[in-house]
């Protein structure tokens, strides 16, 4: 089994790398504080006597290929380690690390692996600072070009690439060499499933799928008080039919469709001042890749209305589009059988959440391991996972390891 | 009458002082820029040989008392040369410059006043950057104790004491001395009455009641692709949700009730996280005390009934709370008159805007002088008012002055 101690040590180690003075971890892809978080892994892996490896997109691979190997294609672990804002220490960093401490109880157990293990911790997860999301591996899988990524402009204005410079971590490898035999990711599993049914272990068969939208709306800014409700454009009126509209939506519908407008910005922003411009983010998601072309169908159809109704300029701009996945059924048998022979309760489930594992899908069978979220709480400080659901949830991915590692 | 080169040009220099590298107009309350702008005001005041004062609120007076004055309260004109983001260049300046060209103009005819006649430029009129707005006049007219004033803390976290000093307006007089004799202010009128009716001028009587407040609703950050919609405390929904229903309340009445939401800001700002903060401002108007009560508990009943459907926190802070003015029949009818002599259409209205006139009106017999806006827009760089009408409304302002001033 792996060294629970220092698992644990570890993910609070790198889960204090970015607190501000509020104490709210923010450490956004490419930032000063995410170099920090990025500086202490590869020194952790450096430590385990691994080989490193930075690509052009900044992910970072923590590499064991002894000379048992008899395939080059590596079995990969892995997910990322940038985060949100006012964000918890488990998402993203709990499968980094579990992947690094597999690899380092592998090498003590004297494991001879036929193919490379490898740990990745791929670039801007989050999306929050660069869409889209999942940018690491969807450029390492090949969904997205490496120049383009790197062009990408943050929602603070700075260019990713030049970003990745400045930290450091603008690396010398093509990504998508080499293409892996398996990728398994293990995380947390943010919402509220596993709790409320008392599982120890999700094994994630599906990825719903992901649609980013940023919309602007634009009005007449005019005075508060003189202008007659019938005469106005108003964008951060519009702007909230959309809100409530997503909201409503969602509610009535008996799909498990979830909506969320995540950023909003009013346009002078000022008291007395009728809002000019609105900008927000339209997050749909569904499992059913069907049944998400219909609510952004819908969307389309409702800022046609307001563009109408309101007299209202509309402009959408597309972020991020991934239809949902399904994983490999010969990984998530392992993971059932690994979670049965440790005598753990496993369900079969849907990430609702984004992962890399959705990229890397697209190269290589892949499957996930959740854990699970005390009250589903994630994107926020609270964000728990009981320390004996953490180090049960890295021994299944050393299980499974190490069977794919020797087949 | 008035020189209308000079006050024209003047109008013009002024509206150049503030502009950004965008030709974004933005003199906020005690800044660099409205700095810039008090300083050529004084200049001018100066160089019409008036004498100028200061008072602790920062609020400016140009003051003409010559030999023959048998009665100290003076005859006030003015307004404000403070603006909003991306203002119009007449809002304010139009007022003031045309108090200073009225006073020119009578000195130059050689008048023998009765009572001193002072121009006044009152501090932070907007009330953009400090709330309440007309904060100088209130101020001035003891609705508000001056140190209160200026402990105000600001949009941008400044304190408007510290920032007057900063920029050498923290003046030494009292304020409120001296009680004016009468209180004249010529302004657009910002609103779309007089071009729709093909008139010139209008003799305002009454100013409507304005209700500002600042509402922060609380919930839950949570994860956008995993949280089901039953579990999440969204602030921003629910801030939409008050959006849509002040318009729609507004829409459907029979009333001049007005109601913006110019300020909105959801925290963290992220596209896959769901707000757990949502601060916004409240703008609501109405003739009516009444019905502006009413409004205002509508309002409160809402944020009741969010905080129990939505599951949110509530917590709403007063900006500003004026009640409707009447304004003084007299000199509402010496505006009549004075435009009647000129051959000009006229008509009496209501203001929709706050304004100066609204609190002196608390401590001497106060009116306005109305010129129209076209399209009604203002606070907006599109405001305008054809050369003709603003030379117009000066010219009505010096007919009144000169009646006054001699009474
Ligand atoms: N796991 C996770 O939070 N990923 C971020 C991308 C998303 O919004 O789903
Ligand atoms: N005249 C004017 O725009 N005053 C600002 C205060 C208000 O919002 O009415």
């Amino acid at each position: 089994s792996i060294d629970a101690a220092r698992l644990l040590g570890r993910i609070r180690t790198l889960g204090e790398i970015g607190q501000d003075a509020d104490g709210r971890l923010i450490r956004l892809a490419a930032s000063d504080t995410e170099k920090l978080g990025r500086d202490r892994f590869v020194a952790w892996i450096e430590g385990a006597g691994l080989q490193v490896a930075v690509d052009r997109i900044g992910n970072i691979f923590g590499i064991w290929k002894p000379d048992s190997v008899t395939d080059n294609a590596p079995l990969m672990l892995g997910s990322h380690i940038d985060t949100v804002i006012g964000a918890g220490i488990y998402d993203g960093c709990y499968g980094t690390l579990s992947g690094l401490e597999v690899i380092e109880t592998l090498r003590a157990e004297g494991l001879t692996p036929s193919r490379p293990i490898v740990v990745a911790a791929f670039t801007n997860e989050e999306g929050v600072r660069y869409a889209p999301d999942m940018m690491g591996s969807l450029v390492y899988a090949g969904g997205l070009d490496v120049d383009t990524a790197l062009a990408t402009i943050g929602t603070d204005g700075t260019i990713l690439g030049d970003e990745l410079e400045r930290i450091g971590y603008a690396g010398e490898h093509q990504p998508g060499f080499p293409r892996p035999h398996a990728y398994i990711e293990l995380h947390i599993e943010q919402g509220p499933v596993l709790e409320r049914e008392g599982i120890r272990l999700g094994a994630v068969e599906h990825l719903q799928g992901i649609s980013w939208q940023k919309v602007v709306i634009t009005g007449d800014a005019n005075h508060a008080g003189t202008t007659p409700i019938s005469m106005r454009r108003d964008a951060g009126h519009a702007a909230a039919r959309v809100v409530t509209f997503l909201r409503d939506r969602a509610q009535a519908s008996n799909t498990p469709t979830v909506a969320t407008v995540g950023c909003m910005r009013f346009e002078p922003d000022v008291i007395n001042v009728i809002p000019s411009r609105a900008t927000f983010t339209v997050d749909l998601r569904d499992p059913d890749e069907e049944r998400l072309r219909e609510e952004e169908a819908a969307l389309a159809t409702l800022l046609d209305r307001l563009s109408a109704e309101e007299q209202v300029g509309v402009s959408v701009e597309r972020l991020a589009r991934f239809e949902p996945v399904k994983f490999d059924q010969n990984i998530v048998r392992l993971i059932e059988e690994a979670a049965r022979e440790r005598g753990l309760a496993c369900r079969r489930m849907t990430s609702g959440a984004g992962h890399d594992a959705q990229m890397i899908a697209r190269i290589a069978p892949s499957a996930m391991i959740f854990v699970p979220s005390i009250g589903g709480i994630s994107h926020n400080p609270k964000e728990y996972t009981d320390d004996e659901d953490l180090v049960a949830g890295a021994n299944i991915l050393l299980d499974v390891v190490r069977r794919l590692a020797t087949e």
